[in-house]
Parts: C-alpha cells; structure tokens; sequence
C-alpha cells in the first residue's frame, strides 16, 4: 500500500468517527438546550448507543493495521513517543529548551509529509487511549463517575466531606490505573495533564505556578487594600431580549461566524461543535448583564478557534484544536486583554448605552469600566475575577500533586484545602461546600484539568503581546469596532495549525519564547494598578 | 432456543434501530428548525453516516435468524402473507369481509402470544423491505430522488412538464422493480399503497373514492353557488409572541404533554419523533392567525398519537403507528372534527378575544366562525379547505392508477390533470405550476402516498361520530375546554393499538363497520351546510 493511499483511508476512518462524535455532541447540546424534562430516558439511550458506536469507530482495527503501516514507513521513534505522552519525550521537560518539529524531514518518496507526520502521531496516541483501556474498565470508570457525581451533588448540599472521599480514592486508584494501562505508570499525574494539555508535565506546571504566585500574590494584596471599588447592585431591569440582541452584535463583531454556529441559552454556558457548526449558550441574568455578556464572549473565543480549524482538516489531527490550556487561552483572550480594553469599550460603551439608556442613566464611565474590572477575592473559583482566579488553580494544582505523590491522603484534603486558601486568597472557607467540596471536576475523574485554566491565561497574555508587536494599532482598531486584524493574526498563527505543535511547542513557535508567566503578569499590572491606585 | 428469549432478543435489536431511527430524526428537525445556513455540509455526512448505521442495524442478519426462529414456532402462514402485504391477503379485497384477527390462537407452551405475532408479523415485514432490496438499488433510488428533486424545483419554476417527465418515468420504472423485488410484481401500485397504508389496495381505495365524490362534488357546488362567504383580510397585525402563547395554550388544553415534547418553528410545519420526544413546528404569519393555529392542532394531532403509543413498546411494532392513514386520521379529526366546531369556538373564542382584543374588535363572532370554516376550491392543494381537499387527492389517486395500470402515459399527465381538475374542482390551471408540478411528493418516488390523506380523512369522521356514540356529552366537554374524554378514548382504542390491526381492521374492531366515506359526507354536511345555506 502505498503511503498516499494509506493514508487517504486512515483520514476517511478518522473522519467517520468524527462524524459520529459531532451527532453526539448535537445530542448533549441539544439534552442542554432544548430536550423535554421527560425525555431525559430516550436521550440516555440515545447517547449510550452512539457512544458505542463511535467508540467501535475509534477502535477499529483497521485504523490500528493502517497506523502500523505509516509508523512502518516513517519509522518508530516519533509514534512511540507521541504513544506514551509523558516524561521523556523530547521537548517536554524544563530543562530542555522546546523545539519545534516543523516543518519536518521533507518528504521523499514515499515517506511521510510532515502534515502526514502530525495525522499519524497523534492518530496513534488516540487510537491507543481508545483500545489500551480494557471495557470493563471503561465501563468501571463511568459507572463509578455517575456514582461519584450523585455522591459530590448530595455530600456538598451537606458539606460532608467524609461522605465523598472514598470517591476521590477510587477515582485515584482508577487515574492510576488508566496510566498503567498507557504505559505511564510511572507518572500517573503527568499522563493526566498530558490528556488534556499535550506536552504538559507537572514539573513544567509546578515551575510556572512558582513564579506566577511569587508576583501575583502582592499584586492582589495591592488591589484589595485600595480604597477604589467597584460598586455593587449598580444593575438591574436589563429585559432578556435586548440583551441577546446586544450580545449577538458584539460577538459577530468579534468574527463570530453566526452561518455556521448559534447562540442559546443553557443553565451552564457551554460551546460545543467542531468548526462546521459551532453551538455556544449563554443565560442571562436581568441584574447582570455583564455575566451573560463575558461569558458569552469567552465562548466566542472557543468558538472562533474551532470556525478557524480549516474545513478539510476536520476530523484529523490538522483540524483539531491542540488541547484545553489552548484552547482557553482563545477564550480569555477576547474575554479579558480584548473585551475589559478601554479601547473595546470605547466602541461598544455608546452601544451599550444606547440599548439600555434608562438601566444606565445614572451609572458612570468610570464606574460601568470598574465594574467591568471589578476584583475581590473569593472564596468559590467560578465566582472569581480574572486576577485571583489564577490563585484558585495553584490551589487546586498544589492539591492534586500531592495527592498523586502521596504527600496527601484524601481523609487531609479539608485541611489542606483551608490552609491553601488562606495562604493564597487570605480566605478561609468557612466549611467545605465552600471550599474542597465546591468543584464537580474531581467527581469525574478529571485530575489535571484545572491548570489549563490558569495555563491559558498564561498563553492568552503570551500571544497578546506577541500580537501587539507584529500589529501595531490593535488599540485604534478596537476602538474602532475592527478586530479582524487580531483574529486574522490568531487564525494563522494558532488556529490553522491544528494539534502540528504540542502545547509548549506552539508558544515557542508563535512567539520565540519558551512558556512563561511574566508577560500574565505584566498585563494584569498593566491592566489593574492604574485603576486601583486611582 | 424459547420463544420467550428469542423475542427478547429480537426486541432488544429491533429497539436498537429503533433508538438510531430517533437519531436520524433529531437530525432532520435539528436541520429544519436550528441548523445555521453553512453548516448544511456537515449535516449531509451525519445523516448519510447515520442512515448506513440504522440501516445495519435493520438488516442484521441475527434479526434475520431470529424471525426464521419464530416463524418455525408460529408456523409460516401469517408470516408468509404479511411479506407479500398485497392483493391475495385475508380481508384485503372489497369482496370479502375485514376480519379482526385479534384475538389471535391462543398462546401454547412455546407458542407465540398474539403480542409477539403482531411483533413477529411486523418485523418480518419490515426486515424484509430492508433486506429484499439490493443495496445498488437503495442508492440507485436514493440518487435519483436527489435528482429528480432538484429537477423538480427547477422545472415547477419555469412551469416545464417535459424537463420533469423523464424523472417520473424512472420512478415508475424503480417503483415496478421495487414491488418485484418484494414479491409483489403483479400488483406494484398495491404494494406502494400498502407501504404506507398495512392493508389498503387501490380496489379498495377506488370503491371508496367513487362513493365519496358522488356525494363530494355536489356539496361543493351547493357551497360554492351560496351567497354566504368568508370576508377575506379579516386578520392584521398579529405579533408572533402572543400567537405563539395562545396556540401553546391550545395545544396543552388539547393534551399534548409539553414535558415529552415541544414545537418550535419551520418553514414546512411537520411533526416528528416517538413517544418519547415528539418536535412539532410551526410558522407564523402576523395576518393569519389562524394558519399556524390550525397547522400547530395538525400536528398536535399526530404528536398526540404517539405520545399515547405505549413507551415500554417504543420500538417495536406494538408501539407504532398502524400506517399514513391512521395518522392523517388522528390529526385531521383535532384539526377538523374538534377544532371547526362551535363548542371549542364556544371556550376559546373569549380567550382568543382577550389576547387579541385590538386585532379582534372589528370581527363578530359570525365572522370568526366563518373564517374558520372558509370553503372555497383552488387550484393548490395545500391551500385547499377540508371540503375540497378530498377532491385534490382523488384527482391523483387517478392519475396514479393509471400511471401504474399503463393507461396513461406520463408524456399525457398535464392533460389529465387538468382535465380531472374541471371534472372535480372546476377549475383548470393555465399551467403546470398549478397544476401537475405542484407536489413535491412524485419528486421522491412517493407514490401510493396521496390518498392517505383522503383516507385519513374519512377514518377521522367514522371513529368520531363512534366516539360520539361512546361518549355523550362530548360537545359540553369540549366547550368547558375539556377534551380529557376524547383523548381516553382515542388512547385505549387506537394510540394504545399499535400496529395490532392493520388500517382497515383497525376501523373494523374501532368501530364495528368497515370503512365508509359516509361518515366524512355526513360531517361535512352536518358542518357546512347549516352555514352555507345561512
């Protein structure tokens, strides 16, 4: 067979289960926006049956006899590596300097192109977290997750804790496990964050965190002694329609492409879809218009990294996004450095105004761009602003480390959990409901999910002055409602690359630099201390 | 293996196409109701990739086994005539009586249960459609369909019968070797008539056109020649919302269960899903109020059939609707027999009134009712009043009889066509548009289709003036806004039925006759005369 047409198959297998994993995307976003109470049984089923079905895809032996073919062909180094995803793997560790892979040895003939080189890389590595896991071990791990779920619901309405630790235990075994089973036993919590953020370790992360806690911590203390505030309850009687209407105009402005996505409304915001058809929601609140309006345009952000993965790519790895900390640092992009601008505001502020004239009568330039910018430390991670949010995640990160190595039992996270607010928030939760008990992340299982956040505000701030540099002007565009030039440049840069950098990779590539928190911190001292040093 | 786990397992598989036949539809409403204008591509592949994957399921040679298991314990008999569902079958000519085979023998040890015949009988029936054509035809059909619908479109702009002709030429031919492909070679109209209709030959249905348009065409004409009609621009500046609150009302009061099902808004109103998700759509136009009322009762009258399918049967033929007529039977009579009538007028209208008052004020009661009973012939079908409705659809049951018969060649169908609308309507089109390239339905290969409605209607009448007789008082019920009594019946009767009877024996056991066109004849007579005559 030759390269060419093992490939051509290999795509056209990816690209079914593809297929199949956007109907089931439909089926949960339409469970979320439209399903009827009663219908809940039927759409069960529904999602079991094409779970299965993609699940058969994904797995499909011949997808494995195609990828042997190519790693023959192309040589086994790369695939092994990519396969096992952990620490070793060149580029990954602090001390060595990330490189970027492409462009890749030319092609000769038939050997692999370099966009032949990402498609199979990362083929292998998800066709072997698909068929390593034995079933009954999947099926273990989602029973055991809808169980833990009930449990999380029920023991944080009672801010029981010991009551859903034994969950948190099991779930640990089964991470374990699961990176055994990859070949990653050695280093269960790098197999975790590597899931979700490719090329990620927790010594990368634990090196970043250092020293973004090291400058963010007096830069809180400095905005929370201030005497400016933002004022509260400045909101109410903003009528749901305008609203949609006024957030519909501002992420179409912002590139938001409404022939091939929408926006309803969902009890939790969400953006699902692939670049085809993008389904985002939003709720809304007629006291806070401002929540409905950001969260909206963070979802924009997600959503206008898939619109920008290039059509034909869908399905493979060239069309896919990277992973989660990439994929926020899209979303807090628009949502932060460009939606809490002045320059933003500039332009949209006499909109705003002109939409909700008597809501905002008697509130001030000043005081609706503080609200806009609002920070105050508190004690529940999603309530929380973009400086101290940052803080929420070391937390969380600090914990999960040490429950990985052991330094933690699960029976001492309470404890853990208040010291680690009080040392970074200057907070202590009052009971557990407000503090270990508040995210519904661990009750899935999903260790290694929360650094993505705070990774990508890391990138978001990274690339956004990388942006700045190669576009001089963004400012007058922003005040003049264009942001075409920043998505053009987000589209070429980040967007049209699919998954061909890892994680670490792209923002080398993208901006000559190696990770790094100085330039979050640089933006949020920009952003914050003129305003609240008055 | 025991009849009571082979059905088992047949059941489980027949459910499994079941539940990704209920995927395939979501899809459908999702792209009719949601879908953003690009994204219609993507759509494509799902649908395609879903339809191979039902189509799989459907035709699983286990399925295939397990019928021939059951069939040994049954014996081959009822089997055998159910695959052929043509001429030849007990009860199907005019000649003989309708039979109700149910109850069926009674259940030996190991013998079938008349459920599991009525599974059985169904099952084979369907598998043998799946399976019986090759899969070169299936496409084969499937591509000309897509053709023959674009060709439609494009000729029923430029008003071109001969572009078009060719394409029902092929359909006719691929209609011929689909009934040959089912055994049904020497009948092929009967066998596209009883794909729709379990039962119903065109014997039958031309006995009963004939009967109903001696009575039908004398009735319009005394409609048409009355000084009494309905003042046209009697409705203006109805905002959407408020239709929308009001029709929701409706519906709910008629017994749709809203926690099982939803209507939102299409450009083709239609109704779609099981019992246990039913999607209805609507569409509004501010000067005709009572367009999207009247179409959002439609089709609360097919949602309102299965919902009230028994949900432990989804799936399987216990839980299915009999076939086009019985549905078209359910919503016509809530669109008809309930929704024209004084009573429900007699509780509505005050409610109608309140929330348009402004809109209302000029329009007296007379003239409402009026309105709502309009009767006047026209050219399109889907404009056409209840009245003339059947005359439209007779004029093509003609005209596909003769198609199948060969007596008519399609080079002739405008000349047919228009000369059946001056026998029947009075009217003659001046060109195809309104005439022969109206419907879209030939486009699909649809043939056998039309007189569903037709009959739907009469089935309507007949089970109505039996549920009159049933339940007196139902007049009083319905103008408190009651209609709980109406839906019992039409529950335990029909709905609950599922494909137990096929569509004549179903109006046998229901009603103690065989189907009639004297019902619809005494119901329009009863509706419209005492109007029209003034």
């Amino acid at each position: 067979m030759t390269t060419e047409a093992a490939c051509a198959e290999l795509i056209s297998r990816l690209k079914r289960a593809h297929v199949l994993g956007t109907v089931n995307g439909l089926l949960s976003w339409d469970e979320q926006v439209n399903l009827p109470p009663d219908s809940a049984d039927l759409r069960a089923e529904q999602l079991a049956l094409m779970a299965e079905l993609q699940h058969a895809a994904a797995s499909d032996p011949r997808v494995g006899a195609l990828l042997a073919e190519l790693e023959g062909k192309d040589g086994p180094p790369s695939c092994a590596t990519a396969t096992a995803g952990t620490p070793g793997r060149p580029g990954n560790g602090p001390a060595r300097p990330a490189v970027a892979p492409y462009p890749l040895a030319a092609a000769t003939p038939d050997a692999l192109t370099a966009d032949q080189q990402v498609v199979l890389k990362y083929s292998r590595r998800d066709y072997d977290r698909v068929t390593k896991l034995p079933p009954e071990f999947v099926s273990e791990k989602a029973r055991h997750s809808s169980k833990a779920f009930h449990a999380w619901a029920e023991c944080k309405g009672k801010s029981d804790f010991a009551g859903y630790a034994p969950f948190i235990e099991r779930h640990l075994w089964l991470a374990k496990q699961e990176a055994s089973y990859l070949g990653c036993a050695a280093a269960p919590y790098d197999y975790m964050i590597d899931r979700h953020d490719p090329g990620m370790t927790a010594e990368t992360i634990g090196a970043l965190f250092a020293e973004l806690k090291e400058g963010l911590v007096p830069l809180m203390s400095e905005i929370v002694s201030s005497p400016v505030k933002a004022r509260a309850g400045l909101f109410h009687g903003f009528p749901v329609e305008q609203q949609r209407t006024f957030l519909h105009t501002v992420t179409e402005r912002l590139g938001f492409n409404y022939r091939r996505g929408r926006i309803d409304v969902s009890l939790h915001p969400f953006c699902e879809g692939s670049g085809a058809d993008i389904r985002m929601t939003t709720h809304f609140d007629e006291a806070n218009p401002l929540n409905s309006l950001f969260s909206a345009i963070h979802e924009t952000g997600h959503g206008l990294y898939e619109q920008g993965t290039r059509i034909e790519h869908q399905g493979t790895p060239l069309g896919q996004a990277v992973g989660m900390a990439v994929h926020e640092s899209q979303s807090r992009r628009w949502e932060n450095q460009v939606a809490r601008s002045r320059p933003f505001w500039r332009f949209f502020e006499p909109r705003f105004r002109e939409m909700f004239s008597a809501q905002l009568g008697a509130v001030s330039s000043g005081e609706l761009y503080l609200a806009v910018n609002a920070v105050r430390p508190t004690l529940i991670r999603v309530d929380a602003d973009e400086v101290t949010y940052n803080l929420h995640i070391i937390l969380r990160f600090e914990i999960e480390k040490r429950l990985f190595a052991g330094t933690l039992a699960v029976a001492d996270l309470p404890a853990a959990w208040k010291a680690l607010a009080q040392e970074l928030l200057g907070l202590t939760p009052a009971n557990d409901r407000e503090g270990v008990l508040q995210d519904v992340h661990w009750s899935g299982g999903m260790f290694g999910y929360f650094p993505s956040y705070c990774l990508g505000n890391m990138m978001a701030a990274q690339f956004w002055y990388k942006a700045q540099g190669d576009l001089p002007g963004l400012d007058e565009d922003f005040a003049r409602g264009d942001f075409s030039r920043l998505l053009g440049w987000l589209r070429r840069n980040i967007h049209e690359q699919g998954r061909r950098y890892d994680t670490r990779e792209l923002v080398k590539v993208v901006t000559g630099d190696a990770l790094t928190p100085k330039h979050l911190l640089r933006y949020l001292r920009e952003r914050y201390l003129p305003l609240y040093r008055g």
